[in-house]
């Protein structure tokens, strides 16, 4: 299949490519379901409510019987046609080790014990994959996440006094290019990276994950240290983008 | 999940609900990429082109040792938050049962022998589902197919004088709610119905098929026939719909 | 592996193959075993009855708590050996659509809220296929599950009073063979057909079923009148098979 | 579901039940089809013939790239009405056993050098089961194996003078009812017997497999021989019942 | 990869290899973790206790509405790098048949009764392999369920008095390699035998299992007599390997 | 099952547990099989040779149509008794997660296109998990891996003067307990933890994979430094265990 002819406009290595998060479908069937675009890359995210707590959690419960604590996980896939080359259905390893780690970012942005008996579920799905979908779907989770707890007050399944959100959790992707730090990997740039580094903060700045990678050559504390300086940059950028959807909650 | 709370406006039973087709996304890194609309249900619809044939058709070659035809095959699946209530991944009967309908009709539309040795796969993706999304997947998945024939054509894997699209197919579904046919059935109507009947045609308005089941009481022949004659009328419509798009090639 | 070389003997196009409908084995283990024999088709029909209802309907419950309705399934498969080229077992998209049609045909023949609390399975294992395998399943599994029916009475699973049996209920194959209209398509036949058409009606001769498909060329709505005139033929001589055994219960 | 109520007559615990080996269908699709009845046990044995190796032995050719031998294996399955109880369709560990002893049993009755590459599958599918269904599938098996050879000598997959079908084998089992010996074990049997002792032999009497269990209580080597006597007679009456169809070759 | 270089030490027909049996690891996690090598034979046997039987056994309960037997069952598995050439992960035919086998024998090692509402787990990791897998992992996960039978006590899951261990049982196997009955056989002298039969004892010499089959000759009465004999040399002397480690309890 | 009830000696934070790293089995059928122990953690690593590359790497020939590197791949499991909590067989997305680190990690240790047409499968099966199974896992199969390689050249599938093998690499988790930085966390400490950190470095203790995850609390840039430091430490002695095996090769 086809070799994408538009070109990305060029770009310096510390800006992030073009980024919208809004709801989508406009008039949606779900009251929790983001669409994030980063440049070419685009996420359809999901946040899906139940009252059915995964067996290994039901057990614990409070002292009157109730569960004590909730549940956040996340499921991610790229449909076939996200990439020139159709790509198969179905569980692939690539997919798993990417939803855990979504979700590991996505509880960080909440406090379990303030939604007892919720299991909501972010489903990430690629609609369009042009590098980044795990930092993307991190980020646009966390929009859909908020507005499902949201929800969830409004339905009378948590007290309207819960405080389940902590604050907005965001991903970036950086990575050494011809050696030099570059932010926000697409496609193109990521093929010739040395270093992958993909990067989780929450609203203070501080880590939640840091995940780096050589691909070709190792790398040094250095050059991590500039990539991490990097990555604060654009978490910080993407997180301004979060809040305009944030604040209209 | 919640019950979703906008109320499809009235409309007439011999109306649609709004359609549109559009190529998404609009800078799209694939050749053959269709969005359809139908009222609140949206499915993505992707034609990808494979020069590797399904292993039981590889027998089939001419005199010249070549493949003496292509095939086209279709997947269809539901992204989990899709619904209010959000459904599980993964093959299920359902989606099986509706991929085999989806492929039969697609391939009346095209001429298997005048596309030796490609396998195109029409993905059809539904990213929000109030009723009808097997009949948008055929009548958005017709297009995808239509362009990524001409992609091959551009990419010198079909001659230029390969006729292989024979003209656009559609689908719609009717049924009888409250004893009386209706066109174009969202979630709300399908609930309702005694009678659900898909029909497929072509653009000389012939039958390719006809699925009708009673889902509480069997039909008449009469019956059959005021459902068949309302389908023609859908059928119609949709591909003026379908033209613009195709006209653009 | 060979071809059948016993011909079948010549047939008019409005006629049925030889079909016999019977118990089987003769002095059977199960109360609800129907062997259907059409022309070279033979499939083996059981009906099981059990108390465990699937999970999706264990809510439905009436003020009693006590279930309000049953549930009817059907199972489809061939044995390996049913066809001249062995075939593999296990799941498969045919037999996967094939199962939801028999099902939703059969549940069709019963009023599920006299059943409540009761699952049944009907099971249609194909011996040997020579075309027709679907509606022959229909036919039997018919007769199996109301003969289960009974039975479930005998053992006190339902009252004496219960009707949940409404009446036989049918299916039967036709096509274009050249043209023209053929009853009941073996395999040879089927070959060759433009369009199949399998229908299932009620024993008041109105219609539960229509899947008519394009083999080869899309049909004209006076072609399905006719299809469907003469399916209207073969199904009243097949509910004359059915009805003995019926009668005997 | 029911217990049948059909009693079995009373039968010396020295004698095998009513035995009968015939082709079925009578006017069969297939070339080597065999239906056994023990008592009320019923297989279907359905042997074809592929001319495509596994994998692992496409490797073993002869000096002139040939294969210098053939193959033949075993698939075991009840329908799932085969038992009053029904039984869930699939692959599961017991059949797994059976299968991969009915296979290593057939493959003492031919010379695989004889049948160079022909890969004969052996579908036993039990209609009815009673008990002994694994030694009834060996013993039908045979036949259906015997008349697959023939067949692929007439078509010239193998040459006339060939001689892969090395005799017949058979296999019974006996066991230790209330302390003592009794040939060819029924459901009812089986259930009470403290031993099962499954034993196949060829047609010179040697043994090809014994499988012994102590159900409940381990058993001595005298009772061993007591029922490996016993298995000797009834394989020889299973024989000469399998000699008739034999022989019509 | 490679065959093995150094050469097993040529041994005498009826003498076992080296065999050891001991706690693995020392300071084990587990109270019931054995190692046992026989030759260069290497299995890790663990017995775990869990208080959830499986399904099927729920229902047994006695008059108190508490489980009145509990159950014993085995998984059996090669690691990838046990055999010089390296064999894939997950379940396969081989391995159901062993693990099946495993599981009846150590059923007989106990009286279910005594154990009520436990199910022991005997897991047979195969470290290496060098031919008697199946039959040391009996022999090993023998002592490894004694064991977890002790620690059930001490941990209050079964009263003091209670006594489920009947005592130890072994296997070993035997073959006719060159015509000659052979001892315990290693991957060398396995591949040379004509008859490979396992034989399982009890602890007074009885018989739980025997499994001989022919894998080229089938073979005599009078064979299968000194085959037996051997056996129960062979498993006297594993005992006494055994009941070191049994009487440290 | 149990909880260990032997304590782990107490144990500075910047200590590892004792380590040691051998061939095992001592006499192996396998090349290249290795049993680190870290602590209680034992992990058996193996590394198998084949010379059938993955599909998608067969197409990257040379001008000579030779392939033009080789691939390393690792498996990673842990055996069901492992854990004083018996764990289910199979794959599970924490073992994908895990041996997809292993492999990028080791293919940092080797040249791939100085092993053409090899594919080495690092088989790491966990005995025993007391904490830190994925860097033992690293750190042992490393040692496995250039065992392989030299084999590969001693079987002359490699010529003797290529140089796969970079030089080791190893991996140590380290974790903030208490808010102090650890090293090497055991179960226990891993429990207790706010953060995990799983480090991979090269020879020249330049980074490979940094993975660090906040448990509980978000960490700080200063936090990850010290964290960094000490892996560094720690990776050093790793080293030191591994170069004893690699020297005498």
């Amino acid at each position: 299949m086809p070799t994408p002819t538009t070109k990305s406009p060029s770009r310096r290595p510390n800006h992030l490519r073009p980024v919208t998060i809004k709801r989508y479908p406009a008039a949606s069937l779900s009251p929790a379901s983001i669409l994030i675009e980063l440049g070419r890359t685009r996420v359809l995210c999901t946040a899906s409510v139940e009252t059915d707590l995964p067996p290994w959690l039901r057990k614990e419960v409070g002292p009157d019987g109730k569960p004590s604590r909730g549940w956040v996980t996340a499921e991610y896939a790229m449909l076939p046609g996200a990439t020139p080359q159709r790509s198969k259905r179905g569980p692939n390893s690539r997919a798993t080790e990417i939803q855990r780690l979504i979700a590991r970012v996505l509880r960080a942005a909440v406090d379990l014990q303030q939604m007892p008996g919720l299991l909501i579920t972010c489903d990430c799905d690629v609609l369009s994959a042009d590098g980044g979908t795990r930092v993307a779907s991190i980020t646009g989770a966390c929009v859909a996440l908020a507005h499902a707890l949201d929800w969830s007050k409004k339905q009378g399944l948590l007290p309207k006094t819960a405080k389940p959100f902590l604050g907005p959790v965001a991903a970036v992707s950086v990575g050494l290019v011809d050696g030099a730090p570059h932010l926000d990997l697409d496609y193109a740039l990521d093929s010739r990276a040395d270093v992958d580094l993909n990067v989780a903060m929450d609203h203070r700045g501080r880590l939640i994950e840091v995940q780096g990678t050589a691909e070709r050559e190792p790398f040094t504390r250095k050059q991590l240290d500039q990539l991490l300086d990097l990555a604060a940059t654009g978490i910080r950028r993407l997180m301004s983008a979060q809040r305009k959807l944030l604040r209209q909650r």
